[in-house]
């Protein structure tokens, strides 16, 4: 099985933590491998660049030429999902909403540790668009911004601990999502002094997709994700035109 | 006060028909002037298309000249708004948002008339987002899609008069919102055969607009839609990046 | 256009404080002039005492001679609104819940600061009622009651100011509504010291009305707000009896 | 104990209807005793009426002169109910929220029959100001008005017998409220023919009643039904005036 | 009328406290007596020991010979409330869904002092399951379990009155549920202290079901609590093998 | 990887079709192994008798001497499964939150297609428990039980394929799940006839399992699944008895 990992940002060095996070915990036939966008921001921190992200990603994945059988969306606001997932054939996840999909498996409340206040607003719409707000026990912010924390590792480690003690005894919540791709694989450097589990999006999302692909679903010919109508889009990169003229038609 | 159009998509009719819209329920000092795509889709009818047309969308905005005071999002699942709202100082409003809004002024609960089976999730989510889903009384489905519905102007105003009947009589709404931009000014044509306010997005955000604009709210500097840091985004139209680089500044 | 702004206490200065803030967010051609009720209570602080001012109002507006276009309900629980919409022919708007609408348009999630621990419970009722509260971020008390801060406007606008950073720095909120009529206009004197818009429902009031108005929307003749048959009501005042033969009839 | 029931409108036989059903349904040692309003309309059949006879059902609490434990509030708006809780220091309940209340004790979800398409808001969002919302199965209307059946009893019958039907079939509910005071008594002729039970809110509503009196809560001081302020209301029947000036203070 | 009241452990005091607390609270006409489990846990203080415990309840059930007429379950989780209702004919209510339905007739929200961190969980799904999640203000919680308070009045007291303190001035509650079976009683001993009613669910269930007993509805013969169709349960006790073949019938 | 798939009634015949399905969908190196109850109903079809399921599955599951590193609860009322999520150390998941999670992983709404009227209420209730139901589009009822549905495959396809249609076209979901343990295998005869994927319970729990055991969470030491104490539960079998004096200690 090949899973194609899409970074929303252009950082080549947040791309390998997310590759090689994702690889630790495929399984052994599982082949990962990845794709990031080739414009757009270094780190995106605000939803206008993540609208270029989005349209960046979609790119992106037009140009990939391998094979692949299925898609993680390694950028934490879960961008593009829901397109990607219209316009492919396979299956396609987002990081936090395969947070949240584990969270609730494992408990009954979780609790969210973001970086940067300005982000709380976003999760809390993904996870509300989700439909997992009756689950969301608390969220904790840490950090001026992710950027931030990502510069210094050490400090972040020591907010994102006093973080997760607070919501654990203060939310009482049975599980913990670590949200920020630039802070993926921390999680296994707190949780020896957390008490509940503390959940990475990228590891998650790696496990709901091998799920999927293994479920084997036909791509549905009705509703909201059905293939879209082949359409003309003038004026965008030729290969990405190309995937908008034949939809969910060029993986296999 | 200067109100800037932006439509989604590359339609120059469509666009003409909205601002025509606008412009018909605009005060007499407010000045609408419309800004569309220069690349994307005719019109848009899937998820994947609305990633292209935000972008673009960002891309139309940037280039325009003229000063403007507000911005009012012509495509019909209120694309970009969030990033608009967060990227400009000036007040931004989405069609079917602002006409949720009215619907919510007039009555209890409200019915949506809208086409193209493929629509009702995404128009969905759009009301749930917004947390209007406790005043939704009930959605209705008219012909296959917004293209074809457009194409045939007379079978669309029969579908439509029946559907709104029918959401008034079985699920009891107080109003209905006629969603989808190519169907504007429909509204007018059936609202004499329907007994409950019908609602067009377009009239209702220009009025919301104007509303805001006298408001006169600081662009907030704290919360989710505070001035974004400057960013660097590489690889995209200069006069965007320009905007990223220098965000909330450009509007006077 | 002509507004009536209705005021549901007896208070005059109130009255003519909320009629200053509604003339000063007034388009250039509306007109805005007020009525008070002639029984009641001085200051609204109970749900019993404002069982009294919804009859009172309903009096009052009976009692109007001069034609106008909108009802603005100047009283901050947005007493009898539900009332005067059906009863009459033109728009109604309460204060809170125009305040609600705008908090909506410029934000995710909006904080309210208001007077009177046991006000709480009405304001959260109300934005429960309009369907607001999956944006409501939190709320603040300030002072015993809205009468005490009235008196005391020096030491409120420190409470209040006090007030709005704590919802801003601990709930994350991206705007703010300061409810209570008797405090209207304070907003303007804590917005420089706010980092996100505050919010005064009159301003937003006269705004959502002169919308309405220009919609222009047939009385609805189904729904619950349709125009109510003509009843006969006993031992009431002869006017609003009147009123309630002729329902929805006496404006032009 | 002694239960004063208070009927919204000015029908005698209305009154008697309720009276009696209570009486079938309270405790032996419970005496129940009635008032109804001397003003306002016949039969409630819209919110402006509503609002006129909140007002006037507090004229008529305050004349009694009989002593009274608890007042159970005969109109199926459960008109005024928040505010008699607030003012009195016995309990009050209102028979739709008691049929609620009764209804989520013997099923998972309710359907509830009601008089006319106009009612459906009404009732809904009394249920969903409750907080019953999540164990609505479904609503069905049947005639014209409340007023419409009251006057054609076996046509009602049939109407009502035939909704609970299909409710039952098509929403599943696991029990039936029948709202509308004008109805009291007829879910015992259509109960033989229904396989739920069929709940009345007058009977539910003296046996909560009789709970809450034996329960012997203390009036609150806190809270949003602490007794309110002594407060002068002016032009106001002098008996009314004078409970606000004693508030929660003349039961015994 | 004849009460059976259940406990879902082991413990006679606990059974002792909960049944006199019964009696306390019963209408004189009314008879409460007791049954308790002869298996599972002393104090149930788990999931997985409510599981045995609700096995342990219907047994008990089963063997009693003793005519009643209504179950109130006296373990604050609420266990086996559903399956209880469903297997007899006559009412059943559990004491924490009975306190919630009081708390709710009283105020507006209501909070929850509950013991031992673990609980809280439990508690909230129980809330969340009733539908009365919207009513809720927030909860405490106090001790590290059930038993653990129990085994200290004292201490138990001064934690209570604390937390149900900060409830009503933090949380603004309207009234106070205290939960768990073995604090029973403890209620009439901090009300004094707090300004708000303090609900105990015993006393509030015995009402509810005095309430149910009289309206007298038939056991329903659709939806799910309809008399389930005789089944066969093999290697059970004989006694409840027996309630399975013929349920709903040996109750009169 | 070692599963252990427990069901809930006693039938051999079931727990060999669970089982069957269950291997289909595993890893190459799981392996799935099955446990059923030693007492209880041939099918369950009662909240009653669940009741004695859930504790004849926790005696099953004490009573299994091999290693195992996961549980699947096949029983599609999810019983028990919070019980052992507490109680074990090793992931545990039921087959309809499972398909609950993959739907709302490849769609926007799902609808549900379910055995037998009575059990629309139990699925419901364990939707909303688990927090989906702003994700559910609508549920239809095939057949009078799942016995019946058992007994007859061919008439049972036929219901289900027109249910499921239905479904589609009228609710427009994008997914369906098919409820039932006694359906396991079906969708696949019906999913060639249905343009959206078709979700069975068991093939997704065994994925969700596999992710969960790989991301190897330690056991929770906090929050409402952290290990309970150990607990003298009288009378009930020893094996089980241990397991509570000995919780979440035996699994390696």
């Amino acid at each position: 099985m090949r899973v194609l990992l899409i970074n929303g940002n252009t950082s080549e060095s947040i791309t390998q933590a997310l590759l090689a996070e994702a690889q630790r915990n495929a399984a052994p036939d599982t082949v990962v491998f990845a794709a990031k966008c080739t414009r757009g921001a270094e780190v995106i921190a605000s939803r206008s660049a993540e609208v270029v992200a989005a349209h960046a990603m979609l790119e992106a994945i037009a140009a990939v030429k391998e094979p692949y059988d299925a898609v993680l969306v390694g950028i934490s606001y879960d961008t593009a999902v829901a397109a990607l997932r219209e316009l492919l054939s396979v299956p396609v996840v987002g990081m936090t909403e395969a947070a949240c999909h584990v969270a609730t498996m494992v408990g009954s409340r979780f609790g969210v540790v973001l970086p940067g206040a300005r982000n709380a607003a976003f999760y809390r719409e993904r996870i509300v668009g989700c439909g997992f707000e009756p689950r969301l026990a608390g969220m904790r912010v840490v950090g001026s911004s992710a950027a931030a924390l990502y510069a210094d590792p050490d400090s972040s480690l020591e907010l994102i601990r006093n973080a997760s003690q607070a919501l654990v005894s203060e939310e009482r919540c049975d599980s913990l999502v670590l949200a920020g791709a630039a802070l993926v694989g921390l999680h296994r450097q707190i949780q020896p002094d957390i008490p509940v589990p503390v959940i990475d999006g990228i590891a998650c999302g790696v496990g709901m997709l091998e799920s999927l692909v293994r479920l084997n679903f036909p791509k549905p010919q009705a509703g909201s994700y059905a293939t879209p109508a082949p359409a003309r889009l003038d004026h965008i990169d030729p290969v990405l035109a190309d995937l908008f003229s034949h939809p969910a038609g060029q993986q296999s």
